[in-house]
């Protein structure tokens, strides 16, 4: 099986990161293909970030999409999720989407741990627009400054621990790690926290093969069938076939 | 006062019908720009459509913004709104937003009533995503093939005013006539329904005068301000510098 | 344009304070008439003297509504808002209805501030009948005495500002500044506080302009038509007139 | 024991309607006095004649408490319900709460079934404000002409029990006869529909003996506390009285 | 009247005390019944428990509901409730359900005050469960060690009154002291919080005879409806004998 | 890996039949072992079944989870599924569960069709209880007679089909095929619903995997740590072994 992971920022360091922690949360015989935003920044964590990331995901998903068993938005805020799950043949799963329903099988109520202030108003609303918001004990965020977004889940691996343990003081059951630099830290840190953490790409990854694996049919009805090809204009020449049908 | 009216689709007798409607509802001394998205669909259905004219919607602003006193996302699924409100320094509103808001003020429970059954779920989302689900009695679409989505409202008016008379049946108080494609459609058809209408366009102006006028602050803390400037990659010209904070 | 205010309270002094910002408010060419309750509490803080207020303000409009293009109940409770909305050929907003749906286009989430925590539990009423408990960070109340209700917006404007400051702090992207004393107040303390502020009276003046404007017909189906003529007991003449169907 | 009924109506027909179910529900030992509004509708269906009745119970609760263990709001709609349990020294319970409350100790969802369309969304907003939309089926109405409202329930009971059956297979587990006029036909229309019924009258004086025999204090904090004395304008003398702190 | 308490504990002196308070709380002529489990905890804490503990309520129906006219599940989970409301042919209340509808009658919001932090999870789930999330401002829980949960009411008197103050400044305008062993404290320390308190077994007891007194119907439609009779396989003789449907 | 599949429910027969869908949907390598009830119904269909079926299950598991790397109640309803959560090492996940999460990555608003009205309110409270009611289009049933509830899925596959149609018209844009009986059902009619289809089963297996191949650490604080050891009564000795904490 092949998984097909989109990185809606432009780090390359950041898919680096991600693209090691799925290869290690993998089936054996699950290949990772993972490609990097060519526009947009270096690390969303705005709504207008993620407006230029979301149609990113779609341009990354055109060109790579082909021969992929699965793909997965691999960015805590889902951007472009539901856009790629109406024009790809194949199942899609957001890190976020698959973290939460995760955690919905560990516990009742789930956190979310994340380094930076600024992603909190979004991270809610992400939760909210799941639906999942009763599931949700809360949002913790670190707020302290830190060098280097691709190494701040080593760097902080210590205060991170300590908001888990908050949030868990105030109620949440399961703690989900949020935001692509933190992947792989749920299992550096597990021994410190009281509850079961969740990492986004692990989850994402399985979740995309437990996708694949059901084999469900695309849908030729409801808001998730192929969008009716329309006269696009302005599109790359890869997106325009994405729209056009061939996806 | 001068309101900018960027429409998400690349239809330009769309932006024209939108532009017409607004000039009416505008107070005396306000001034109607209303420009058209380069690059999308003709019509935005989808969610896929959608990530396309979200950013055609931030590219529309980046170019023609300055000097405009408030903006108006005028397509009804308000692409790009949250997003265009973290980057402009002056209110934005989107036509659902104020629709929704509006019908509010004048009765319990509103009705969306719309042209194509594709929109439904999009719209349902909206109102969601608005928090405003307890508040919307349905979102009721017309099921039925029609010649051109730019004449929809004048070739379906009677259609539509009895969709609206059945969702007052199912407890609406209050009809939104959605889609930017029926602007001007509440007004003809006021008196064949039996409560008041709301027209998208009207609405949306006179709430961008509304929040003009009341010279709220920009915010500088909260998940509205503006984003910090970061190293963005790929963005034309006008929307590199929107980024970078001389919006 | 003409627009009637109703105060439910006896206190010409607030009465006066609310039409002052009302007319600074107002758009030009605006008419500003505001009237004070013969019956009830110089300042509504119970269900109890809502329950007054809300039959003063049926008095106030039975009696001054002839010639006005729009109508507003000027406490923050909104104490017979619905009822005015069924009995009044105009369109009638509310002061707490319109802050709050015109904050909602400011913002995800908003907070209420105020002077007294008497009033805490009965604003939370009003967000919730409104259905707009999920864009409510919360209510925040000043816990201090205070030495006049009509001058406690200049008494408290320090700790109000710090107050708002809290309430950013715990998530909100707008603050409304609630209940009628302090009408004006967030024009003052706007550069001290982060996020955009919205006073009540002025935006219920626009948001009555805005109905006005757009001509929205009244029902005559839905619980908000005109509740049929009944024969009523005890009612003064105005009043009883206004029920009889010539309001 | 003794229960106060107030009928906010001001038809002595349904006051001794529902003063016969209510005897016929009490406990051996307890008295019911039912007294009758001196203002406003013969029978209140709109929220405008509901502001009439809600301040028609104070002055009937300020006149014909002294003496009664506990007091009953006797009208579906519960006007004036949460002012009374500010002002009063005694429990107070209304009819619409009891027997939503009630019927929750019965199944899952309850139905309201009522004679006339009219009160459908004013019954609605009751199950909303009570924070019972969950456990809501739906609130249904007969809608056919009727000769008097003091005996509709006999002339229409066949209907009634029909809707009731029909509620039933819309999923309702309990079905609530609500309005005032429909007192006692619960009793009456029993067997014909499969799932238990409750009559308001009859749960709110069994309710009010409930709250009575459990001896609460009355709250001296908390937004049901008595309201601060203050100088009320216009009162009649028991009202002030009441509002003074002697009630 | 008779009633049944099954205590799904199998502490006999928890039995013990909710028979004495039940006893209290009943009205003249009601005899009450108080039986223990023979199976499971000595005090339910925990979901697993709770498995045990329904079953165990559904053995002490069988073998005791014989003659009784009402029944209480005297745990405050209310393990079992739904099971034993479709096999008995009387009413059933649960203690938790009891408590927070009659709570809903003396304030908007109820907290529930536990003596160990390990029910609170547990007890917002009944909350949750019950449809009245929004009525509910919170589950407090004592978090000392104690000697002996029989005795932990007087134990802990002060502490727990000092935590429903503490509720009271969140926002709660009830209290409900949760959880059997509690069973009688709330009119120990009305005196020293200053909102009305609700005992879980009075508020049980009283719920139970007011739904006798009103005599439902027992229903045959609904999912409240007596299960149809299937091959049941090893069970109990009386539990057997309820099951197949002479209960 | 292996999997241990508890059926509630004592039939045989539909363990097979769940047992053969496990094995076609686990992956390679892994191992199911199917259990069924000693005790209870042969098909769990009411809150008094599931009573017996939720302590089955608990049985089931004392006595063999030993081994198993992860659990599934394997019953729609998930009947003991908290409990044994917090009773085992191991992971456990219910079908119906599973079943929900997983339809969330396939569309927006799931359905789901079962085969008998029974079924309705039970499969409700399950959706509910999962604070999933936002993302439930509804819960469709067949109401025919059918001839055999192990063979109903073929017996009434064109009827179940045609369900799912209905449902995908009422908003549907996933269904699951809810119920045990139904297991593999969903496979065999894929092609004839314009949905994806979602088989309890096969997504609880996957899930199961996922959860195990995850390794989240064993809760030690929360409400789903192993609950304390505690003197119990009366139960079997595997039970008793898995409540002292060997399970």
């Amino acid at each position: 099986m092949k998984i097909l992971l989109a990185n809606p920022n432009t780090s390359q360091a950041v898919t680096d990161r991600i693209a090691a922690v799925a290869r290690a949360a993998a089936s054996p015989g699950t290949t990772i293909q993972a490609v990097t935003a060519a526009v947009g920044a270096p690390y969303i964590a705005t709504r207008a970030e993620a407006v230029i990331g979301a149609r990113a995901v779609l341009e990354l998903f055109a060109e790579h999409a082909d021969g992929a068993d699965a793909a997965v938005v691999a960015a805590f805020g889902d951007p472009g999720l539901g856009a790629a799950r109406e024009l790809l043949s194949i199942p899609v799963v957001g890190m976020a989407e698959a973290a939460m329903l995760t955690a919905c099988m560990l516990g009742r109520r789930f956190a979310i741990i994340t380094f930076s202030p600024t992603l909190g108003p979004w991270y809610q609303e992400i939760v909210d627009y799941n639906g999942l918001t009763s599931r949700c004990s809360g949002v913790h965020c670190l707020d302290e400054a830190f060098a280097d977004v691709v190494h701040v889940a080593e760097e902080k691996s210590a205060q991170l621990a300590a908001l888990c343990t908050r949030a868990v003081a105030a109620g949440a059951e399961v703690c989900i790690l949020g935001g692509a630099p933190l992947a792989g830290l749920a299992f550096g840190i597990a021994q410190r926290v009281a509850v079961p953490l969740v990492d986004g790409v692990a989850a994402a990854v399985r979740q995309a093969e437990t996708l694949a694996a059901l084999r469900p049919r695309r849908p030729v009805a409801g808001s998730f069938r192929r969008p009716d090809a329309k006269a696009m204009t302005g599109l790359s020449a890869p997106l325009a076939r994405l729209f056009g049908g061939t996806g």
